[in-house]
């Protein structure tokens, strides 16, 4: 998978264009929700994200129903491992997720075993830089240890201290590095234009979709601003 | 809460003992087969804990099948919170914990919410210090937060490199903390002893009580080790 990537970031710089691909996540609603929230915008939507709080109600079955509802896109299960990489990863990717989270403020033997169980698989790795305080560093490591993207993540409970993810990105796209880069925390129509053109990968968006008066619309458009 | 636990080590530090309480983590089973599990040494455990894994399978409605199976046991959710901490946690109250978990990794603001969440529903928090760096920094400054329980945590995935909790342990313990001790992390019958007059409150046993031969007979063993 991870070449796969390698050669569409190829293809897409010789193109000229950097194709940035929109995933929902899906938090606050019930899986029977999120399908048909996500039938809505079907066209928009490249990776449906199964948020923490959604599995720690449902359990990771909720990933398979999604799947099993859209079976021509991406699936992310938000697990952020902390630990017992291997064996949690192995659950979800079980569970026909595409791509599963673990956190970068987690041991590298951590990361180590999902990207283990990710390659089993042939499915991909998403690690979640929320709380790391060495940004560049860590990523540089992480890099190194095979991961698929790495995602830039300002906390839910920090999005009213101002603090937003597209410092952290800037910090990232300083980096050479081999994997793709995720943008994630509390994005919304208005910032995600300043997306454009930095090489970000997946642009994820929670509330500003799940929220809005008219879903499929806001969907439309936040995929026409990243196009 | 917080407060009984104060008197709770007072009196005891007063009749000269430390009375250490032990909890079973359930990971790798069903919660059918945990609740069988539990049934056989039902009178040696004080603390049942719904593990990552197990939630990641079922959802935090496993809780509840445990406290209505055994109301008189504490049951702890091991959510291992890294973000939205009040909602998160909210989501394991009404599912019937007493205890949830938090990363010491975590925004202070997740903490926070989290603490929050357990004072509405006077319950308790348990802070994973899994992969924190500065220990007794991070412990001071969590202590102060207001949170019940520090855990020290060798993760599983670090217990092949002979790294162990007590070491973690005894750097807590040089401090003067408000909160209570617990420690995690590949402990068995012979490691347990050497808890012993620690002033630890939580003894967290998985896979040496899970994986026993005996289970019952274990327990007993387990628990008189630590009486």
């Amino acid at each position: 998978m991870r070449t796969l990537s390698l050669n569409k970031k190829l293809f897409l710089v010789q193109s000229g264009g950097f194709l940035m691909r929109l995933q929902i996540a899906l938090d606050t609603l019930t899986s029977s929700e999120g399908v048909a929230l996500v039938e809505l915008m079907e066209k928009d939507i490249d990776i449906i994200e199964i948020g923490t709080p959604l599995i720690i109600r449902e359990g990771v079955s909720a990933v398979a129903k999604f799947k099993n509802a859209f079976p021509d896109k991406k699936v992310l299960a938000d697990l952020k491992i902390m630990d017992a990489g291997e064996y949690e990863s192995t659950e979800a990717y079980e569970a026909m997720a595409d791509i599963v989270t673990v956190l970068g403020v987690s041991h590298d033997t951590t990361i180590n075993g999902v990207v283990k169980a990710a390659k089993k698989f042939n499915r991909e790795v998403l690690v979640d830089m929320i709380a790391v305080r060495d940004l560049q560093k860590r990523a540089v490591e992480l890099d190194k240890l095979g991961v698929d993207y790495l995602c830039v993540h300002t906390a839910f409970d920090e999005q009213n201290s101002n603090h937003n993810p597209l410092d952290e990105l800037k910090l990232l796209l300083e980096l050479d590095l081999k994997c793709n880069i995720a943008v994630a925390g509390g994005l919304n129509l208005q910032t995600v234009e300043k997306l454009k053109n930095t090489r970000t990968d997946i642009v994820i968006v929670g509330g500003s979709l799940t929220h809005a008066e008219d879903p499929k619309d806001m969907a439309r458009k936040i995929k026409e601003q990243i196009a």
